[in-house]
This record gives structure tokens, C-alpha cells and sequence, in this order.
């Protein structure tokens, strides 16, 4: 497999390459709109053409670069089926694995932090990779606090879908605000300060419950913006409504 | 591959589990004396027999499980060649790659921490997975103000030998006291406080010999042990005494 994590800094996003070697067929998982330019420049420095842009949800805190990347390569825009996007070309689903060519990917429903929220595990000869969106980050999960999140949820997909599998599972989240890139399965189980150390449902709800965070400064226009898959929406702040031109309908 | 990342408490080392599927050819990367039984277990579980007990360097803070191993088992003893140690079966040496089964061992010079360390690089499929030793922890490194260690040559070992490899490179530490598990190349380039973010030779140095640590409270045994491929030397305290019985002579 060939194998890219890649960073996207305004919105600490993290957007994964993986493509196979034998068949050359091609994803990113959570592509960011601001950084289309680069993975572009990644895949042709790596000589790769991209089959698949894939969401693990609908992101509030970026608009993904799906369509960009469409209009620019003709791939494929593939997310949870649960979402009911018209824009989208390929539905995925809990049970159903996705190849990208010899490389499979399990998607996992894990609501919690949206409803719709699903990870992606896949096998990498005897490793198993976990991208982990929005759910499980390093030391620390994703909001319960907007959109279709709800914390007692999120508890119990870290629990019943991530905290059984082995403690060697490479996880690779979608977001880190603090330079870390990795972490594995046994190190949350460990080290997470809101879910680790056996943390019951209640002590994890009533964490969630007392962030108290900010408002999301994108969330206003990137939730429409992903509904649509990357145009940006009629609300685009002005300042932004450049990165647009290559996202629209065509 | 089956990979396992297994935990001694008392010195916070890990031992390293890897199997061939193919051959059912199995190897344990720096095993501990106090947890041999364990690692027994382990193998037993997994249905797997033990070929080689391979060592990163003599270490200070434990002594090694290898003999012990040896007896119970049958497995062949390795370690950097320049040990020279007659109870090792096997010398390793960089530039001469080492099969375990179909999984390629290649070994890496990278003196520092002592003078004859050597970490173990795999290309597990087009991701690689490097087995730092005491090199490079997460966050830190090995000490280098005891043995032969020396923090001159441990920075160019770190930044010749492991920052040109790619960021994605899995990274494996030989230790760790926090509960963490796992780092990478690109992590510890941003993160580590002694060698990221670009710090100089002579920052690093100084860092070094300022850390003001305590003088190692299972030395004096653990490097004759260690020497000895895990048999406990005459000055081995009385009561771990009774950890020898097994990893004697035979």
C-alpha cells in the first residue's frame, strides 16, 4: 500500500492517501478544500490518479474538497450512505466493505458525534488501520454538542465498535491540535482522558456536557457546504468564496 | 505479519511479537527476564514457536529474557554483532538484512545511547515500522550519560538514520513511562523536546547533559546479565534470585 497522511492546518484536519499497488486505483479519506491544490500535487509527484474522495461525515468545521477534486480528476465521491446526498456517486454502509482496488476498507457506523458518522478499518496484512474520523481523536473524541451529536451515543461506538479490537489497531484520527499524528487502540484505552482507565457512560456524559466550547467559526457555512458535497454555499464568508471557483457544478 | 506490542512494568519495556504467517517463523524483539512466562503464554496462544530472541543493545535497566527463552524454547540469540557476545548465536549488522521467515529485518547502526545500538527497520507492505530501541522514544531518548553512551553521536545516529525516513514511519520504542504506545518520524520531528523542531547538535547536547538523572538502580547486574544473554551474574541481588533458575547454563 502506499501510504500518505497528509495536514491541513486552519482546521487540523488530517486527509489520507492509500492507494493500492497492484491495481493503482486511488482514495482520500476527508479531503479539505483549502489543501485540493496539494493533495493534487502529492498524487501526481507520487504518479497516481485519485479514484475516490471518501467522508467519514458531514464535517462542521471545514468544507471537504470532494467536488474540487472531482471537477479536477473525475473521482468518485463516496461517504455514508445514511447521509442521502444527491451529490454523492457511492453510498457506504456498516457490513458492506469497499475496495480501493486490492485495499479493503470496512466502514463502521459510529454515531455520536453526527448521526451519520462512520470510521474505516481496514487490514493491512495482519496490521489493522483504523481511520477514526471525528469519533476517537488522541486523547480526546470529537463534539457531542452540535449538529446530530449526542454523547451517550458516542460512548457506546468507541466502546462497542473501537474498544474491542486489538490493542496494536493503528488509529489514525481525523483532526490532532497538538502535532500528535497517531495513537493505537490500547493507548486511548490507557490514556484518554474522557474514555480510558474503564470510564463509565456517566462520567464520559457528564465530561461532554461540561466542555463548554466555543461555537464552531466555520459551522454557519461548511455543514451546507458538505451537503453539497464542497460547493460552497450561498452563505460563504466573502473572503473565502475564492476557494469556490473550482468546487461549483459543472 | 502477527504483530504484538507486549509490556513489562517494572523497567516499562516492550517486547515486540512478530510472526510470519507464511512460515510460522517467530521472533521476539527485546524480551524481558520477569516476563519470559508470559511471553510463553503469549506464543502458546497464538499457537507459535519461538525462533529468535533478538536484542536492540545491552541494556542497563533490565536484564534480558533471551536465555531464559533459549532454554525453554530452543530459539536462536541475536544481537548487533559488535557485542561480540560468545552466548549469542546470531550477529547482526547494518547492510546485511535478517529474514524472519518472509518478514526483512534491517538493521541500523545507531550508537549513542550505547556504542553498538542497533534499531530494526521493516517495510511491512509499503508501511514501514521501525523498532527504535533506546534511540528514540516518544518524546524522548535514551540516556547518554552511562555504558558507552554519547550525546554527540546519539544525534546524528537519530538525525542520519531515522529522520530520513518517511513521516508515516511507525515508530516503536524499546520504552515508555506515560502509557504511550506508538509515535512516528513526523511526530517526533514536531514534537520530541530534546530533537524537534529542528534543534541543533549543540542544543541537544546541552539538553543531554542537563537532565541531572539518577544514578540506574539495576545496572550493576543488568549489564553483566546482559552481557551473559539473560543469565544472572553473580552480584544479582537475592531476592531476584529466584528469576535465574531458568535462565541458567545448560
Amino acid at each position: 500500500m502506499l501510504f500518505r497522511q497528509l495536514y491541513e492546518p486552519d482546521s487540523s484536519t488530517f486527509t489520507y492517501l492509500l492507494s493500492c499497488p497492484d491495481t493503482g486505483v486511488t482514495a482520500l479519506i476527508d479531503p479539505v478544500l483549502e489543501t485540493v491544490e496539494r493533495d493534487l500535487e502529492v498524487l501526481q509527484s507520487m504518479g497516481l490518479k485519485l479514484d475516490y474522495a471518501i467522508e467519514t461525515h458531514i464535517h462542521a468545521d471545514h468544507i471537504t474538497g470532494a467536488k474540487k477534486l472531482k471537477n479536477a480528476t473525475g473521482c468518485q465521491i463516496a461517504g455514508p450512505a445514511q447521509d442521502e446526498l444527491p451529490c454523492r456517486d457511492i453510498g457506504l454502509t456498516e457490513g458492506a466493505a469497499f475496495q480501493i482496488g486490492g485495499i479493503t476498507l470496512n466502514p463502521l457506523f459510529t454515531p455520536g458525534h453526527t448521526d451519520t458518522h462512520h470510521a474505516y478499518l481496514l487490514d493491512h496484512h495482519g496490521m489493522p488501520m483504523l481511520f477514526s474520523g471525528d469519533a476517537l481523536l488522541i486523547e480526546a473524541c470529537g463534539r457531542t454538542d452540535f449538529q446530530s451529536g449526542d454523547a451517550h451515543v458516542l460512548y457506546r461506538s468507541i466502546h462497542n465498535k473501537f474498544f474491542r479490537l486489538p490493542d496494536e489497531t493503528l488509529v489514525y484520527p481525523a483532526h490532532d491540535y497538538e502535532d500528535r499524528r497517531i495513537t493505537t487502540i490500547g493507548q486511548e484505552k490507557l490514556r484518554n482522558p474522557r474514555l480510558g482507565k474503564n470510564r463509565s457512560e456517566e462520567e464520559f456524559v457528564a465530561i461532554m456536557n461540561g466542555l463548554d466550547l466555543p461555537y464552531p467559526r466555520k459551522i454557519d457555512f461548511s455543514v451546507p457546504g458538505n451537503e453539497l458535497c464542497g460547493m460552497c454555499p450561498d452563505n460563504m464568508p466573502e473572503e473565502m468564496k475564492g476557494l469556490c471557483k473550482d468546487s461549483q457544478q459543472r
